[in-house]
């Protein structure tokens, strides 16, 4: 792997933007996560209602969902505010559908309970890579509010079956490369989105040639880049949530 | 004025709400700024772009307009997304179009040119006085958009002829109360929001009995608080500019 | 108050327009009233219906609340249908969400029992003043409704505890005039529109300077115009109602 | 034809109900008629814009359309407002295509030049017929922003080509009835809706079986309550007009 | 009669396209038809649900009622998607109503139970006349699924009244022609859609004048032509269902 | 890979269902191919418009597209129909980009020329499997419209650069699966969707986790069973076009 492509701020090929995770940002949501890729910024909040959509009613069973908006000015020109257009792009379907099945791959819904807990993931400030740190501020949001209903004996035991975080690669100019800012991410050949458990197995692999279609082999060098970089979110998510990491996730975890 | 209502954290009733006017909050925009009044805070970017809407194309005149939202869960209970629901509430149309109003009361708009300066108020954090803080944040997310223009010669002369800057006022078990926060918003008799230059008059004074009605007198004592309250922010927009106020602001003002 | 300003048909700056108040103009309705002011048409019914709004269900209250619509070609220009557009204009919900606040200010809404008014305000004919023309109108219509439920048995006392009317006023080169018609609403620099009960109290102020930002001693002046205004109206009010007044009205109003 | 069942204030079977065509009802529209067939009221305006649409741009070719509307409590229980449900129903949607080709079936929209026609139709009061009754009215309506048009000068000759009037016609009870009143097209086991023109040709036809399909012989006898009842209205609409009725069509007719 | 026009391929004015009904074209819903007139081909499946709509809850009686819709390439130039403009047009939405009434026109809805048959009738391919192909290819499939709900015991007899067909006829150049093909469509003076019964009565007759408005014995005509033409479909509907429309059809039918 | 799950039909775990590429199965759209995988059926058409969206006007480029639906009845129980509800679900503009992105992977946009290839692809009948049929077929049907433009002379040569086909792919019960059926798509623990090229490299590749994570050798037995039946897909394709393959695929390929 000859790293052909000079990044940002002499960022190595391989390296993560700073990531920070600061809980308690508003103080509404039973969590509340400002995460941070660099320059990306979203705020995640976990809200927790003790309701759960039509398909779950009398299972017994919980609910775990995801929405995700983007501030009109996140970004470098300013789009059009979905709520004023009066609906949703495909794009933003597709990104809360992905936050929502990641999130629940790693949930033990009957051990919720009948309560669902909404991830509200809002991009205040966008540099590439919003719904890989969605993903991985949502977990932390998520295991706060996890934490509380535990604290609060709403439930006995955590509904949490591990860890789960997501960062993107691509190949830019033959040069394959992790989390990509904005600029590599419009350059790319290759965007590959993926989502690893903290077992190190995947939720969601998702990889598109934006140019050139790509091989086989190029496909693993992506995936080892995205590995590496995902076990550094996992430890950054343990890290942030100090000891309440202890209390939510299973023993063995 | 005897006041009998007790606020929370010893708050006198004449007392606004610890006030802060954060610039740059975000990178993008070419003003940005995290208003708060106390635990209410809201992001408020203004956004430069070279169009303006039809009734205004070929005049040779600019426009200023706004949008509102609020973060889903902004707000003790999680409220439904307005993108997802499809459409803005006769709240949030109410509200933009106020602080829009408002900005235009001392813009000059043909000395804008023809430009759009749209500001963009999300409420990340809400407790009571949303839309007080939006037009007074607004102001300074705007004043640094024109600061922009000037320094990069797009402009010759400010089109900013005056401050404006807003407060709620209200009456609580009879009590007139400056600055609402949620609970006393929720309990009022009368809450009045009140919007002022940096001369002094009014741009927009909107009072409402949500039980009692309110008399004539009760109203010039509201309207007392309200002119000393927003005395104190149109002091706090200065500093907060700090010398780009002495750029976009008329020699008198 | 030196008027300056030259009205149509020689009207003095403190004279409202003509104003009709004419009650069962259409024959389904509980109360159907088609009130003029000038050339300002408005028909206002109320509509009775046995069941309440989600946040009122068993609570033992009612509701009473407004709709508000323009004929497209109500306005010397034809504005587009909302229905066909899909969407209610932001204009509008402000006015409905006013009209509904205003008439809840005097009702009981225990003593109306779980059921809900609704005041339909369709504008047929606008020259200016159409939220005041609704507000004052509806009133009757309400009062209508509420006559017809008692006569039925269906209640035993009114909930109705005080009248409630309103006008427009505004500053139009310098010159404080009552009951703006649409020359002079679209040439001035101060619009209010001030609601109030019979009991002489705001229930609404509504200032906005859409030119100049008015002072302290310009909005006395209005509201001074404004109440001595309404005065009227709440007579004409009671003419048009005859002996219905005495019925739904408290003893001492 | 042996008439079975009885009707409302004794009228015959093959009678219409008091008709009147009130011209002038608001004032800012180029026509603007109030339309009764007994206790049903249309208001039907005409406003004539200098444009077209998409299909006709460059034609030299005008447009004649149409927009139904019912108010919410125009029926006997209010019915939900379309604009604030965000749609218009099937049935307005199938009557104001209705309305629009009926009228474009005697205008020559070549005379007419690249203007359109508006004929918005809203129901202030609704006792059956009103579809029926709109056309009616519109076509007066549409005559007198003619006769204006030619008055002015801006037209040199009238686009109008002959005269379109409408009105239902049913089986209840297995006896043929002209012009439906709401219990009897409730009531009714086919209902049809004739439109015809000055010249006694069919423009639409739309029978419908509601319970019992209909035979040739049926149809026969409704076509010809129809024919006679529609001379009526030709005549009427002729009246109403007075002499612009000698302005707008051909000499001929 | 004397046909002075000239079809394509040698059609006679009097004469059907190649009508076929092909039962079973899909697989999972309860009846699935392809019917053909000539070249314009719909899809008409019936689902059967264990729901009413609530104007029918609680009743004991079922409902039937109809969708229709085109595909985007069904016509000669691109169409837009109705689910991706986010409405359906006021063609769609008349014509299904018209299928939904003339499919109930011939249901015994208390026979049926409290089931909904839906009829969804896509176009896949258009050359005139996609109504009354939707309607003929309908009851085709309702038989279907009625001969299924027979079969399965869920009905002690069948809740079919009658057979129902439809087709169009119209005036062009003059002459008058059966079921029109899309080029005859564009060029007519008169179209008009027939809906019959087995037993030869009207369910609906919609005649409309494109250009020049039609006489009664032009009217006369049209139904002779199209009584003729749709005694053809309902015997092609009896042949494709063999055996089953003797089981879902009365004895006598 | 011990095929442990048992298929219908005793299909081997490594095959394909039957594949079938009907063209020109409707007549008006410049390519129109029915594709079936087993019992999955999508209607692909492909139209070619002489405009391109605003993104590339004056740009000298073309651009390919896709919209997807599904009829109510394709599925199991009918769903609602997306134009009656009146926007289009997530999934269905998650899976219309996706096809979009796969065509656009293996088109030269300048090549194409100032053109908009529409890909309409609508399901009549599904069984899992629709999205990865509908790209099959698209490329098909887009093959014919190019074959078109070259034989009109519009194209002097094939703007088609390689061709492009899908698969899914799944681990049910342990057993790694080829194109899923609707019952294995239920159950199975991971669904993959691979789209390739002509070329066997990688266009898009989306693997989800249902239930248990997937680990880094079951996703190289999924990818491999993917290349192998995209292999016979981009076979058959080939064998469907006949001699048209040769006239639009580069000489190479």
């Amino acid at each position: 792997m000859t790293a052909t492509y000079s990044r940002s701020a002499g960022r190595a090929a391989a390296a993560l933007r700073p990531v920070r995770l600061q809980r308690g940002f508003t103080c509404h949501a039973e969590g509340s996560v400002l995460v941070s890729f660099g320059a990306t910024q979203v705020l995640c909040t976990a809200s927790v209602e003790d309701r759960v959509p039509p398909h779950k009613k009398g299972s017994g069973e919980g609910w775990v969902t995801a929405e995700y908006g983007m501030l009109p000015r996140a970004t470098h020109t300013r789009g059009a505010r979905e709520a004023a257009k009066g609906k949703q792009s495909g794009r933003t379907q597709e990104i809360q559908r992905l936050i929502g099945r990641s999130l629940r791959a790693v949930f033990d819904l009957a051990a919720l309970g009948e309560r669902t807990i909404t991830l509200d993931c809002d991009v205040l400030q966008a540099d590439g890579g919003t719904r890989t740190a969605a993903i991985t501020g949502a977990w932390v949001a998520a295991a706060d509010a996890v934490g509380r209903l535990l604290a609060e004996g709403k439930l006995a035991r955590s509904p949490i079956r591990d860890q789960v975080a997501a960062i993107s690669v691509g190949l830019v100019e033959g040069t394959p490369l992790l989390d990509l800012e904005y600029v590599e991410d419009s350059a790319c050949d290759t965007d590959m989105n993926v989502v690893m458990t903290g077992a190190g197995h995947f939720v969601e692999v998702q990889g598109t040639a934006e140019g050139v279609a790509f091989s086989r082999t190029e496909m693993g060098q992506l995936l080892d880049l995205a590995d590496a970089g995902i076990r550094e979110l996992l430890a950054a998510q343990r890290v942030a949530l100090g000891e309440v990491a202890q209390r939510v996730l299973p023993a063995a975890a």
